[in-house]
Parts: structure tokens; sequence; C-alpha cells
């Protein structure tokens, strides 16, 4: 089977590198549930000095900037950015073979799965949720996925057996495989990927925002461990925050709607003077944060 | 010049190693400011077994339950939790020697300032901005304030040569030493350790009441280093963020109030779809981040 990567960047690279180095493809090598390692892995990128780059890095056999070499894949691995993704799918649909697998890397899943399933029906939406400070195909490295969570979002019309490829593959990079609906998915990164990134954009702003320059200026001096964990996620790539926003705004708007009206008890709390309450607030949330798999 | 510690813990634990490991009481010690390294290091804790443990870990000369060893001392360091200052100081000054200088290290100054200065004129409020997940005098290490914030707050009846022999002692730990108002103290730390707990517990406290079971188990097992970061300090010591609350109550509901309009206008611009909005609101946190001492 041959692999296609469109869009080689940090997580198309990596998974370059990680599914090159599973070895050729041959009846032996079988996997139980029918995965076949891959034959080559073919790479698309815009740019040239990309493709040239990957190559040499061993990330992909071969690479070209045309979108034609996709007529050689079985499973392909659209690799872009989100706003990338549809357009690119409708100028590759002509170039693929009636079998062809696609798959996405998209962190919202919804609006992803929602515009291509027409486009291709044999598509399987994903999101290996691995990543690094760095981005470009420079930063791709091996066994990024391994032991990170890669959710796969079939809906009815998705073919079983282009889930269970897809599946097969993230097994093979050692990915903790998670499966469920596109809505489930964007409700659940909205909690903690997306509504993380505004609360703690808040949280610069507000101290950013002070008017009184002594206190300003002992804010920035004094700030430590809490702020800077606090305030990692917010002082963020803003394209990638405006990004998350949206296309996945429907669950963004409801988990900041929800966030408000909590932080408003807590606010209440405090200005009631109501300790105890306080206490049992943050005692709740020592507990539930425990539940999260940190 | 005699050391005294009341409240053997991690911070009054790690003053006296540091302080006995100056070395001993000497004019050729002196430094150019006057500060002449320590002679004994006493402490004092309401429990025996600390003050034993204390001891034999070298972090003071001699320990006793009582608050009369205090008065063989001429600089005391008052190191309990912040509800536990005022009524130490109301017991220990019948015992204090006159010209003995007293200082606190509580998270939060106005209320500690505003309380012992009419008891002890030669008073400085203090606050040593080191910590660490621990706690206990087990916890005790060498170094704990070199080169962490070291905030002292005087005001305008303060003593100058108290504030000194303060400001000297800190240097002498490696402290960056800084000195303002207790007021613009407790805002800085409202702003930048204080607001985060609310905040961060306010994300965590958010997630856990959704109420599709699929979600949430997916945020649990999705959740990683984004949403471990913002919800560190929200999934702590609940009594240490209630104490926060409790004492810095004016300046937090104050930024509590500032940060839900902040929150506000960044859910605005999402609600509207204003992306330009929404860019520009996380450029300018980017940018506003990058000015704190991280």
């Amino acid at each position: 089977m041959n692999i296609g990567i469109i869009g080689l960047g940090l997580i198309g690279g990596s998974l370059g590198l990680d599914l090159r180095s599973l070895g050729a493809d041959s009846a032996e090598n079988a996997t139980p549930e029918g995965y076949r390692k891959p034959g080559r892995v073919l790479g698309v990128s815009r740019r040239q000095s990309t493709c040239d780059r990957a190559v040499a890095l061993g990330a992909v056999d071969e690479a070209d900037a045309d979108l034609s070499l996709m007529a050689q894949a079985d499973l392909i691995f659209i690799c872009t950015p989100l706003s990338a993704i549809a357009p690119t799918v409708e100028q590759l649909v002509d170039h693929l073979k009636p079998n062809a697998i696609l798959t996405d890397v998209g962190s919202v899943k919804t609006p992803v799965v929602r515009t291509l399933s027409p486009l291709w029906p044999n598509f399987v939406g994903g999101h290996p949720m691995a990543g690094t400070a760095e981005s470009g195909i420079e930063a791709a490295q091996f066994h990024l996925f391994a032991g990170r969570p890669y959710v796969v979002t079939p809906t009815e019309t998705t073919p079983p057996a282009a889930v269970r490829e897809v599946v097969a593959i993230a097994e093979s990079l050692e990915a903790k495989v998670y499966s469920c609906p596109p809505e489930a998915h964007d409700r659940a990164v909205a909690w903690i990927s997306h509504l993380p990134v505004m609360v703690s954009a808040g949280l610069i702003a507000s101290v950013a925002g002070e008017t009184d320059p002594e206190v300003l200026d002992l804010a920035h001096k004094l700030a430590s461990s809490g702020f800077r964990d606090t305030s990692r996620v917010g002082g963020g790539n803003p394209e990638l925050g405006v990004m998350m926003a949206k296309y996945n705004r429907e669950a963004v708007v409801r988990s900041l709607h929800t966030y408000r009206q909590t932080l408003d008890e807590i606010a209440d709390a405090v200005v009631r003077e109501d300790w105890g309450e306080l206490e049992r607030y943050l005692t709740d949330t020592q507990k539930a944060r425990s539940q999260f798999n940190l």
C-alpha cells in the first residue's frame, strides 16, 4: 500500500518518518487486522524546496508540488492547515484511485467531515493530538504520535473498511486510538484545548490593562510559575487561536458561556465572603482535575 | 545579631538553613551596608517534634515551642500561615528586646502591615516569593530564595533602619529585592498569583460540569499540555486559594471584575465572528506575555 501525505510540515513530515520506517509492503508484513505495512510514501507540498527537504530528511520516498503524484497512493493523509483542507480535496479528487482512502489531521472535525464526505465518500476524519512548539518539515520527528491520542471520527456513512485501515495505521504509530462522532470530538477539544486559549488570553489581557504603572511593573517582575503556566496558551500563536474559534465556533461559544457562569459563581463567593463555599469549589476542582489524563 | 524564626515550615526552615550557613556574627563580617552576618538562629514551632527536626536538619541552632526564646533575637521572621501572624505577634511582643526588628513572609501584605505596625512599630512587611509543591520542615532547602523576588513593603511610618536590615538579609540570600507599598504588592500578586487560581479553577469546574458523559470522558482522555498547564493552579491546595481570596479580597474582586469584562470582549468577538478583532486580541496577548519575567 502506498501512502500519500499532502502538507509536509511537523505532522505530515513526522507521519512520513514513521510510516517509511515501518518497512516495505509485503504479504508477510500483514497484521491480523489486515493492515499491510506501507509501500512507498509519497509527499506533496506547494513549495518545491519543502519537497526536496522532505526527501532529504527521509520523511518521504518521493515528493512533488503537483497533486497528480497522489494518483499512485492508496491512503492519503491531508496534513494542511484547516483552511486549506477543503480546497485541496476539491482539486485532489480528480487524481485519486477509485478506492483510495482519504483522511485528515485537522484539529476540528465537524466542518471538515461535513465538507469532505460528499466530495469523497471514502473519507475518515482524524485528529492525531501530537504537537511541539515547533512547526515545519525541519521539526518532523520519529515517534511523535507514540502514546498520544489519535481520534478518528467516522459517521454513519463512513465505510467501515476505510475506518479500519486508518485505525490500523494509527495503531502502528503506537498512538492511543479513540473513535467518536465529529461533534463529540469538537466539544471535547473546545473544553480541553480551545477554551483554555481564550481563558488564558483573557488573563494576560486583564493584567496588561492595569493602569497603575507601579502595579504593572511589579506584576511583570513578580510573575512566577503560576502565571507562567496559566498564561502559556494565551500567549501562543494568534492564527492558531483564531482558527480554533472560527472552525469550532459553536462549541467554543458554548464553552465560553458555561465558563462565564462558573466564574461568576466563584466571584460571587468571594464578594459574599462565603469562604466555605469557595473552599468547596476549590476542593471539587482539585478532585476533578485528578480525573484528567495529565 | 541573633535571628529568630517563628514557624519552621518550608520557608522558615529554608531561611534558617541559609542564614546559619552565612556564618557567625563578627565585626569582620559586616557588609558595607552594616548588615552583620547572623549569630545564632533560634526557632519556634508549636510542635516540639518540629523543633527537634529543625535542629537535627541544621535549620536552627536551637528551637523551642515557647515564644520566650525570642527574647534573645535581634531580628525575627514570622513564618506562620497568614491567619496565625497577628495572634502570634500579639503574644510575641511581651518577649521582645526593645529594638528587635520584626518581619513576616506572608503572601498578602496590606492587612498584615495594617495589623502589625501598631503592635510593633519596628515591623517591616516582607514577601519572599519562593515555594515548592512541598511544605513542612522536611521540604526546607538551601538557596530557596536565590534569584527569586523578595518584596519588602515599608510604609511612611516604617523605620528606615529596620528596612535596611531586612533588605540586607534578603540580599544575602541572593534574592531579587523589590520595595513597594503594601497595596501595590497586593494588587500585583492578585494579578499574577491569585486571579490565575480563580481563572484556572473556573476552567476545571466548567469542564467537569459537562453533562454529556461521552464528551466528558473524551475530555478526560484527550487533555494534554494546554489543559494541564492552564488548570494547574486551579487544582492546587484549596485552603491556600481561600486564604488568598480572604486576605486579598479587595484586589481579587477587582481583578475578577476586570477579567470578566475582558473575557466578555473575547467572547463577543467569537460570537460576532469578528476574526480580525480576535486576532488583534491574541496578537496583543502574545506580545504582552513577553513583558513578564517568566
